[in-house]
């Protein structure tokens, strides 16, 4: 079987291959991948070659975001079948360390997660993964909706986190897709007012398209909020996002790219305001998977732009080329066309 | 009734004046009071004449750690009785606003605070309080363990935020009184392994004393806590204390003196790490006063000056004066004398 | 001014006097109700003379699902207008106990209900209360709508209780007014698959109405679920739909009417199930009225009958008379015609 | 090697037999047993050959609370060593399910269960177990005191199940080994007011002896409690046992025996009480072992009789001849005597 392959090398040089088909090891199943969606930790590895300590030093597939449906089973899997379209959680945990075992595996030391180096990803038109965690697609939700329960759970974790509940007034910055996943999570979790700020018009127009309430940053703050769900990772976002917050506030940092943030401990203090943050989720999928099924979390406007596997490297570049792009999905399956446009690819 | 009470001006100027006895209100008792323990608060509106947007305009009596017996009911008091001793909880909130009705009255905007501009303290001999906030002490405790059910109810309330438990492992950083508490509650809420970090040989020769695990802030740590209780209020505590947190680890920032600090943000996320702040604290004096009378908080140890009511000033100067004094005690009852040495005072 | 009331004498006696007209006191405000839903503990009254030891010595009050405009503010009342419209939550707690200081003021031993004996309720044209329980209606929402937001302050009460969250499975068993608010208010929870049960086709078909999974009682369940809500009282749906539940679910029991539930004990323990009870609800009105005011919650469908205030004992035995029934509303200030049909009143 | 093994076939027929040595399979270890804790249900299965729908159809070894050294390593088992002293935990789960997944390991369905059948259990000379199910011992305890990690867990599960935190006050109903550990356990958790009823002079002497306010079971009760530890499994002790409860208690029913229990619906409504039941434990064997090397919960009053392992059946009838009885104790390796006395055994 033909298995083309997106692979990325030091230098930024991205190749397509056609590598030999992986067998599916005990427990696990073989998928054909439908879509990956591209992400901003793909795009910095491809930049920079490495995320902190996680350095891409042999060649490596990226992407993490995938769905497809799956064409074999190995040893020991029971109530799959093939034919069944699955959505792929990346990270699957050792379960067997203190973390896995009181449930939250997403800290779990020795997780294997897709395209974090040396593990290959999902850019690739056949991957194997753990059973358990290739989670059933509703029906009616194509590959690329599927894909995006990964981007989804970010949103799903974060409401978790921050433990939002019906009533909740949110305030969510930054625009870009993972801050536009994670307000409509917080409004399927009851939040009653949820406003969403960014400094670019074209993110707020999308907002407001989902039906958000979208401000410029620097529009001057008129509410107070229980909840800050911080997907810009920039320091002035987290102080006034922060100054925004309610008595009791609770803020979840979400957004990367900072290595230190710098919090002002009266404000802490006298609103007894907590601080978290999240690292990837766990026990997410289904529920962002019933989420996209019930539209109550769209896909839609966010997926602005699809590509074939051999414009992998566009698909890559595309956010630094193009201000009114948002998610970019690859499609493994559509081997050299550029698939332009709005409308996602049926297979 | 002779109502000598210590009084703060501007311009660190303390005097010994008799004012008329206060008259018990709806609702409140007139308490005698045996007991008054002087807070780093009280010290800095002595020596600052503020804490940042509360300043002291017009001459305030200090102190808010107070304990003593009541002398007379005012309007509608039940259940309370001439002679039965009491701790004095120093704020009486609202009660009417969306934080008192919600059990966090702690937040309260309109909370009536001893010793916070413009409202009176404590270090007086006849003060008035709303007899729900007379918390009644349990025999066998003296006046001044029971004054210090206030700076226990800070570990106590700590501890809540933190949600500490059986097992946990806690690192508590600066052994001054309030780490001295906050760590000896901990161990009174299950925490298994309890480590008091300071720079003063002094003071951790002190928490030896009280039987916890005491290093110099310099060593290097051999285990990762649960929980983090930050005492010291500066950065270097914070950056070692939230470093050698555990996956999963929460840290409650209790010291006060600088404006901002810095955070970690990859630490916080690849952790998950939960920070919040204390604010004074709520529904705890019972518990506080039942941890005193138990035994299992002490405060022989920590209590090591004593002070008549005359010599307030020179209770206020002692810590600048004395690197081995911890807690200081004004006894309002005692008009003149220095009360020296370690021995409790008994009325 | 005129003050009709409808006043319950023993023996099933009910009659309109023209009552003085109250004082607002300290800090409570007077209203001029617009309109009072009738609750099975008014008919309960109103049958039997008692609640348990509730017992109907003098004439009293009844009612207390009620909202209406303020014409008249005591002292010390702040913030608050004359012509301002408000939702009366009925329960005045004492604001000094245990309970009421930790935030959970509906178990107050000292609360003050209305229409509780001895305490009138809120059936007449004027009627005071403490102003921090009279809470603001956001615009759009009539008398009768904003009166609801105590039956539905009882489900948003549950939905806490079962700390309902997005994703969870709920069942709710008894379609009466209780239940099909109770439903609502889960979905706006995050419930994302909410069934009732009852055996009466008429409920069903309301439940269907607001877009409710409806089903007979008897009816093979062919799902399982995380959250029961019990709203009718009888053992053979406390039986069946405890079966119903999911490994670790939770079942909340608030229809009230047996003495003495029987509960499966191996079950408990072998899926970990959790039980508790409703009393009443606390810090759940502006939610409520949120929800209300949003659409999330409708009442329109529910509240099937109108009466002028002469009616009012028309619509205590409205239920006993109409099985297609649901909700009876009362408006004070329609003296003697009877208001029917299903169009909301304007004052 | 020598296996003997206490082997109980149908019709309470238990024979020692000497089975075939096994092989630690992937990531299990062997272990030779050192103590071995006879339980009511080993009893149970050997008095009526069964336990609800679990039934003894092959010959099964019986026994699960177990404690020993680690004698053999299989494949890919890292960081363990031969001759390390680990406590058993007897349920091994499929880490796949959602239940595994989400850290409530106690409820997956398709755990493994020691002495269930038809799943062996631990009265034998060699045992092997999934590696991170054999929990180190920390030194200074014996065999048979890690053995008790096993009942210790159930109590620690209650605790946290019960939500048992600083100052609650607890009611442990049954002076049994679980109601007694329970007991300890709640008193390491924070509770202030530790009581344990039952009808047995001997039983109470015993809590009496472990520091515990102990009182017959008809006493009237003259306090009121936030939580019961229920861990007799009778109706009379669940009725008092909750009527005891404060506002807002908790109950955790742990004893079995009752196919249904009866509740007091108003009671569970009016205090808001909750219920639950406990299955097993998760994630406990830390906290257990670690509470049992502290000296705070103690096992040396409640083991009061141990055998060889020839001698098994005379430990399984141990509770029906002696009403002075707590837990008996097998030690596998001493083959034939009757280790009689108060002394633990060292090997």
């Amino acid at each position: 079987m033909q298995n083309l392959s997106a692979v990325l090398s030091s230098g930024s040089r991205l190749t397509i291959e056609d590598r030999p088909a992986p067998e599916p090891g005990h427990r696990e199943v073989l998928v054909r991948i439908g879509a990956v969606g591209i992400c901003g930790s793909d795009v910095h590895y491809y930049e920079h070659g490495r995320i902190g300590d996680h350095v891409v030093k042999e060649p490596m597939v990226v992407g993490h975001e995938a769905a497809g449906t799956i064409v074999a089973l190995g040893r020991d899997v029971e109530g799959r079948a093939v034919g069944e379209r699955v959505a792929l959680e990346p990270g699957v945990p050792c379960r067997n360390c203190v973390q896995c075992l009181s449930g939250r595996y997403n800290l779990c030391p020795d997780v294997v997660f897709f395209a974090t180096p040396p593990v290959d990803g999902a850019i690739a038109q056949l991957v194997t993964i753990d059973a358990a965690f290739a989670h059933p697609v509703p029906d009616g939700l194509s590959h690329e909706q599927a894909a995006m329960a990964e981007p989804v759970s970010v949103g799903v974790w974060a409401a978790r986190r921050a433990g939002i509940t019906a009533g909740d007034r949110v305030l969510v910055t930054g625009a870009g897709p993972i801050g536009l996943w994670a307000a409509q999570v917080a409004r399927a979790f009851g939040a009653v007012d949820v406003t969403v700020t960014d400094l670019s018009d074209f993110r707020l127009l999308v907002a407001r398209d989902l039906g958000l309430d979208a401000r410029r940053v620097d529009e001057p703050m008129t509410s107070e909020y229980d909840v800050l769900l911080e997907c810009s990772g920039v320091q002035p976002a987290v102080t006034s996002g922060m100054a925004a917050l309610a008595r009791g506030g609770r803020m979840v940092l979400i957004g990367m790219g900072t290595d230190r943030v710098s919090i002002d401990l009266p404000l802490l203090q006298n609103r007894e305001i907590t601080i978290t943050g999240t690292y990837r989720y766990a026990n997410t999928y289904p529920l962002a998977l019933s989420l996209l099924a019930s539209g109550v979390v769209r896909v839609e406007e966010i997926i602005t732009h699809r590509f074939g596997i051999e414009e992998t490297e566009a698909a890559l570049t595309l956010a630094r080329r193009d201000p009114q792009s948002l998610k970019a999905i690859v499609c493994p399956q559509v081997a050299g066309a550029v698939v332009a446009g709005t409308a996602p690819v049926a297979f």
